[in-house]
């Protein structure tokens, strides 16, 4: 029963964390002043520029998106009002609900891109590196098209250090031969409760210099 | 009659449009004092880098400059002789005649792009995205490359919404069964009409904040 | 004799290499302020960045990073001391000594790029571009990451010239079907000659504007 229950709630978990990526775009594309050209095209890199690269790197085809058009048809239609879009995000949604949502995102495409990366052959510390880039990438490349140093780089928060823990403990997981769908919903858990924990308490990577 | 003279006419486009698009990069180049390799490399990446992106995700090869040498070796040449290049293009060509060669490149790598793209079995929302991809992101990763904010995504000129009109022109034609190299033609026609009118009369498009 | 000694050297200068371009990752992300994730990122792409993008180019699996997945482990440890791993670089080796070591890895990456794009099957002058790119694009990238332009496009140092100058050797003494081992130490050595004595007597390339 339980693995059934996780099963139904993946395609939402993953509309919500690719909403939540896309409203970070369109964040960035505002205070970039951004046109509606450019605004679609940061909230597509955002929201799946991070798994677009592992595909392209696994050589695995077809992209999540080109299976899934309806989310970039929607992302389309949502850019060209894109000022109405995050307004409407703004009040419906606090700024609390929105980092949720961004962690679930995290938490779901970590474990998700470490799968992915596992049945595509490759060996464990290669697949958690994996597993980071395909969660955390699409903002690095967001970043870059705002001609910005990349945040993941440089703020000492512990984003991508959560993302590497609940990798391994998927890995860890799935090397005891534990069900794929309960070590990917621990694996993410685990990504979620630190990425929340790391935001209340205000936790910092310390810097190797 | 009309499609051979057509077909006959497309490698001509296809050059001028690589010449103003390498003409693009190197005025850059020179903004950026960039040394010969930079301007190589500048070039190269305004005229292929869009292609190649777009070859690189739909997962084809050979790219067409492997097939294509002597564009390579040409430019090559003339980056060595940038400023010469660029004085001569300048004395021989107004800039009209410039924003004309661009718009023509832009025209012909739109459709081409799009119907690769058609061929590889994306879906049409995506073909129109690969269609306009392939003959924009040359100029985006031009600007990364000189650490710019990508012009595509904050000059609000219709460029790529041009390029994605005769896109959808040439998918439309492609659905109702109308003869491949027609549909490229007013496709392309189209892209031509659209971006020398948004130049004419100064289009913008509205901003979506 | 000779090419046995050659071959068993060739792991020994590639991990020498590797290790220089780690490092000059590793003095960019400091004068950055990158927290250890950023560290790592920056010293992956700079010491595997450009051999990645060749092989995706080239369409060539596994990358070598994936095949010697020791190299990442250790550059990951290495990357949570960075301070201490600059530290004791710098104590050790001099400037000089990194400046060598970094030019035994453009000498070695360039000639193994450029053969196997040949290997590949890329015509001659794409597979010195081939040479070029695989040996210097890491740095490209860990500039863009770091949001500066690209030192390779604008320093005036001859050191892609060096590397492409090596490149058309190892292809001249392969059409002219010198041993593959041989051509492979000779190119190198004219890149590492050159490399050395461009930095000795301070040459740079003309501007081609």
């Amino acid at each position: 029963m339980f693995p059934t229950t996780v099963i139904k709630l993946i395609p939402f978990i993953e509309a919500i964390g690719i909403i939540a990526f896309c409203v970070s775009g369109f964040i960035r594309a505002q205070q970039h002043k951004f046109d509606p050209i450019g605004v679609f095209i940061i909230g597509f890199v955002t929201a799946f520029g991070g798994g677009t690269l592992r595909d392209i790197m696994l050589d695995r085809r077809p992209f999540f998106w080109v299976e899934h058009e309806a989310y970039i048809i929607a992302l389309f239609v949502f850019s060209l009002i894109a000022g109405k879009t995050l307004h409407f995000m703004r009040r419906v949604f606090s700024l609390k609900s929105m980092l949720v949502a961004d962690a679930l995102g995290l938490s779901l495409f970590t474990i998700t891109s470490t799968a992915v990366a596992l049945d595509a052959g490759m060996p464990y510390f290669v697949a958690s590196m994996y597993g980071v880039m395909g969660a955390t990438f699409g903002g690095v490349i967001r970043d870059v098209l705002c001609n910005e140093k990349p945040l993941l780089l440089i703020d000492s928060e512990p984003y991508a250090t959560c993302a590497f823990a609940g990798a391994w403990l998927y890995l860890i997981l799935m090397y005891l031969n534990v069900q794929a769908i309960l070590s990917l919903a621990l694996g993410s858990a685990l990504v979620f409760v630190l990425r929340m924990a790391s935001i209340k308490l205000k936790w910092r990577v310390p810097s190797g210099f």
